[in-house]
């Protein structure tokens, strides 16, 4: 390209960028080479001018943030992250591209890879996570910068292509950013025109800046990065002077920019480009040796490492000038910063939870007892963050005392999300990545259909995000069906690395938070019931945190019923009736199967020792209790209804007589047919299972 | 209200509107009055001035589509239905509102009421039902309407609010809606910045106009509908000239309009007014007898009387000069559209459903052996619409010869989606609600967590929408863990009303399409593999119409391996290696737990006697399988990884000597414990937990 307005050695850079990219993806036969290949000037700049960061303290807590909101783009970031000498992106990592077991799997991980911050992929999760990481980075500015000392003072740059802004999450997300004026965010969309399906006219025809305007961001094109950089420049610092709005730069670019015959075609945008397109492109871009893959000149080489050096500089700048002095003035707030990054917990963090004594506390809804756990956790916990989508006064989310965060009172800790479910979990799993937040976030359990996406990222992440999700049941009552969870239970029991709780009283609902608090790579749902529940006999924290305990315990157990939640409460009565009735019944409460699963084998066999006919009780999907019972009362395969709540337990079959009823025919089954089955986790078993992998 | 400038008359209607649906939430002490009384006017104007609708045929093909997508605020939508004559609507079910076993539910519920379309409350489900609603009308007037017989020639109309607004999937669908400029669609936006948490300026700050402006709608705003109609009418008016851009009118509202002490607060969102202050309410109306409910004046009956008339006498001018001329002069045609929209099927079919015959048709992903189905119902079944997220080359959903819907060819059936799940899934239950349509929407298998809030919709409207879920396992390879579905198959099976088949070869393939197209009233999921299969000998479409059968008999088994989908192909091998080793070992298929648990006993314990030791194989999340296996092999609380699919299937231990080690051990496990634990689903226990409700 004798046109190119910069430097040899910049377009040098930029085209090397393009073949490394390029040949990993051949290497691996699998990949995506265009969007990379039409990205690297953009990347380039960040990486070379714009950003700050560094590849031997990829973890520096005032780093610039990089979200690759197009994930699948990703060789373009494992590339950067080699020329700027970060550790897991050797080139030797980069030719294990995408296979099994490397540091540059197919789309980022932020478990996996140094340098990456959150794992990206599926469309619109990044740009909304940018969010939240930039509302990270202005609640801790306002909380503990002085005039002085910035301890917090980074920019949070995204990239994202058409897909991204297709995704209703990224609208929700970036409406809320305009809300919040999130002067630090600066997005940078890969306008090129193409999906997979082919060019955006089939389905993509709206005015995206206008849009964005809309949204009250402030808005820049570009028309050409292919040319040059100084359009982008300027944008770019245009950007970073607007302090009072978020900024998107949409730049015009060339999808699998080089390639001779597909370049500008969805044809590049998801396959390896083939060995002689990828010659071609590559003599194209005039590198030296293009038979060869992985090449980058010493020119090339050094110019990144200058890049890095000037990294490293400003993070020991950083360290001396404003750290240390913050560390020497204020060092109390220097070793909050360092505990919250650090994800450790002060000694004294649950010593507040609310104590329930039968009989002298008031009966409540299990939702006011997380309201009672949030006013207990909140003021120890400074990393604690959160907020509702709209359903504050119904999810009992908004702590004593609390402030709004808002773009006026950025210290502030509640958020109010608006409507805006999946782009809420997002932000949150935004603001854990940036590091030093635990945050909470609401709306009604069946919603979780609405965020089910941000979810499993907070899962796949070890995010320890906590989903405080109220109106657990059908006990709900009149809103019906469209609000009343059925198979949520198990839709969130099924997913990996994350765990219910459903606790049925004040001390189970302690338990939760203290268990969900403390596995801080590992998020928890918190399901509440709308209705009251009655303290139950029995119950203490310390029993509950093991996700399952006998509540109601007698000599020698003809029946074992299980049951969570509000339906505890019926299965205490029922439990009264059977035993009058001469049938010795224990009672387990299960707040939580998944931790419960993980006890000894000892444990779980003493709570469940599956030769005693068991009978499960959860208003919910049968689907998946036939591990821990052998008959089941539920809500089988069918919806709620709109009515009364207790009207709806009665109609559904949730009272202490079929209970009880239901538990004497178990038992008689049993006594007619002998062979108690095995249940699926008496000890034996469950090892067993445990080896089938 | 002296000063409105409209008749008396109309004030009183609308007055009347207002009261009754306030004492319907008073009855009840449970909802929504806020919006109906802000909404009243709308309403008024139309049902009694705008919309074409028969109360004696809520069913009539041409009537204009009303949807209340701010679905709480159904108090006003029966109170409009009672005043225009709806059978389900008489004054004693309003006086039910949100009982029990009512017509009238806590949020509309198309299959409950007559004169609902779809069901709403999960906000921004019905603006996106809508949009499918108006494409549908599109499609059929492109498709069956002559220059003189317009059969079909209907507007939609919608109510929504702040929330459907703020939610990500009205975004998407309202970018499309722009996209494909439905000019009929006419969107009456509730402009009462007011939400749940308070004022909208806590959250939603965004310029809504500009926004719609950006989708290339045709906007406009009306400023005052509490002192008369007449702005309204005329935006209207215009929105309906507009005929190539949907129309969206922003009107100032007053929530809970006349509420001395609450109208324009949060407070009359989601509470009953509270007797007294309704009794000031309606005094404020200057209404006779506002200490009395549910007061319609003789001269409003009469006013919605002749309504409701004008509404049959269109439906009767259009079935003899419309529908009577097109069915003498188009039989065929008109009796096409009477079998669409009374779900029928022509006789032929299933008939080229492509037969697979081992060893001489080619081995392939069942993704392909999925476009073979679609190829092949598609023009026999011109009911049959759909689409793609924007994956179309990877979902393999575009039928040969097949014609984009576009703003310029709606008579094409092929819909370009554009990267937007929640809104596809949404749009495709708003092109069943339409009538006449068998929609089928595709993505892959892990983003159903982007769309689960409108599966659900599907599932509880009892729509019988097919999904096309492709790349359905680890299988799927280098795109990793992001891209791998694990936790879904059970997040679907848990569902009510809907089944997930996972076809293991072509043959269960057309069983899955049959049945999903046979189940006209329960949505189906079809999980298709990336990979390919091998034909499955044993396997008919018959056998696996049952959702289980078994695929390899012995005379006496040992041993029971189930398994589904790609999967299977392993366990055919490991089979082989069980029985050379002398463990007579059964191979069942079972593409479908829902459609096996519909079977009969006798045919259930058939395939899974219950006393034969049985392991289940699926690379899924094992929870659920407990009801069917006594050991399981699966993904447990894992996800997956980034690498070459068939790497993946051994790591993960999915290969024939792990199976067949395992399915050894389990044997021998059972020859020393002896008492083989009874499957949950042995006929007596099955029975057994059918009456646990």
């Amino acid at each position: 390209m004798t046109d190119y307005k910069g430097s040899t050695l910049e377009l040098e850079c930029i085209n090397t960028i393009r073949a490394v990219s390029a040949d990993m993806v051949q290497t691996a036969n699998s990949g995506h080479p265009g969007a990379p290949m039409g990205c690297a000037p953009i990347a380039y700049l960040l990486w070379n001018e714009i950003m700050k960061y560094s590849a031997q303290s990829p973890k520096w807590i005032n780093r610039d943030r990089f979200v690759l909101s197009n994930g699948h783009a990703c060789a373009l970031q494992y590339v950067m992250l080699h020329l700027t000498g970060y550790a897991d992106s050797k080139i030797s990592d980069l030719k294990q591209f995408r296979q099994l077991g490397s540091t540059t799997p197919g789309h980022p991980e932020s478990f996996v890879t140094a340098g990456i911050e959150v794992c990206t992929g599926p469309l619109g999760q990044g740009i909304s996570n940018a969010v939240g990481i930039a509302m990270g980075e202005s609640h801790l500015a306002a909380t503990y910068n002085t005039p002085e000392l910035k301890v917090f003072d980074n920019f949070t740059y995204v990239l994202c292509g058409d897909g991204c802004l297709q995704e209703g999450i990224s609208s929700e997300a970036s409406s809320l950013a305009g809300h919040l004026g999130l002067g630090k965010l600066i997005v940078l969309y890969d306008d090129n025109n193409i999906t997979i399906d082919g060019d955006t006219t089939l389905s993509f025809t709206e005015d995206v800046q206008k849009r964005y305007a809309s949204y009250n961001w402030h808005v820049q094109a570009v028309t050409d990065v292919v040319t040059g950089l100084d359009d982008l420049r300027t944008a770019i610092a245009n950007a970073q002077a607007c302090t009072d709005k978020p900024s998107i730069i949409a730049v015009k670019t060339v999808i699998g920019q080089g390639s001779p015959h597909k370049a500008g075609t969805s044809g590049v945008h998801g396959a390896a480009l083939g060995e002689q397109e990828l010659l071609d492109t590559k003599k194209g871009y005039g590198l030296p040796n293009p038979e060869l893959k992985f090449q980058i000149s010493d020119a090339v080489v050094k110019q990144f490492n200058t890049a890095s050096k000037k990294g490293e500089d400003s993070l020991t700048k950083w360290q001396i000038n404003t750290m240390d002095k913050f560390s020497a003035s204020l060092p109390e707030k220097a070793q909050e910063i360092q505990r919250r990054f650090a994800g450790e917990l002060p000694t004294n963090a649950f010593d507040d939870l609310p104590v329930f004594t039968i009989g002298e506390t008031k009966d409540l809804a299990t939702r006011k007892f997380s309201e009672g756990c949030i006013n207990a956790l909140v003021p120890k916990l400074p990393e604690m963050i959160g907020g509702s989508a709209d359903l504050t006064p119904s999810n009992c989310t908004f702590p004593k005392g609390g402030v709004d965060y808002q773009k006026g009172t950025p210290h502030g800790k509640y958020i109010r999300f608006g409507v805006r479910e999946h782009a809420m979990a997002a932000i949150s799993n935004g603001l854990y990545a940036y590091g030093g937040f635990r945050p909470y976030c609401a709306t009604f359990m069946t919603f979780i259909g609405y965020c089910m996406g941000s979810v499993r990222v907070s899962a796949l992440s070890r995010f320890g995000i906590l989903y405080v999700f109220t109106h657990d049941s059908i006990g709900l009552g009149e809103d019906g069906p469209t609000h009343q969870p059925i198979e949520q239970f198990e839709q969130i029991r099924s997913m990996p690395n994350i765990h219910l709780w459903r606790p049925a009283d004040s001390n189970e609902m302690n338990a939760a938070y203290e268990s969900a608090i403390r596995n801080k790579f590992t998020p928890s749902v918190l399901a509440c019931s709308r209705q009251t529940v009655y303290g139950l006999f029995g119950s203490t924290k310390e029993k509950a945190m093991m996700g399952a305990y006998t509540a109601i315990e007698c000599e020698k157990p003809a029946l074992i019923i299980i049951s969570t939640g509000e339906e505890v409460k019926f299965c205490v009565k029922a439990v009264a009736l059977l035993t009058a009735a001469g049938i010795a019944t224990n009672l387990v409460s299960m707040p939580c199967q998944d931790v419960f699963l993980q006890q000894s084998e000892e444990y779980q066999a003493s709570v469940l020792p599956g030769n005693v006919p068991t009978l499960s009780v959860e208003a919910s999907a049968v689907a998946g209790w036939h591990r821990f019972s052998h008959a089941q009362i539920g809500m089988d395969n069918r919806f709620g209804a709109s009515g009364k709540g207790p009207q709806l337990y009665d109609h559904f079959g949730f009272t202490p007589d079929n209970i009880s009823n239901k538990g004497k025919a178990l038992v008689e089954f049993y006594k007619k047919n002998g062979n108690i089955p095995a249940l699926r986790n008496v000890p034996i078993f469950e090892q067993f299972g445990k080896a089938l992998h």
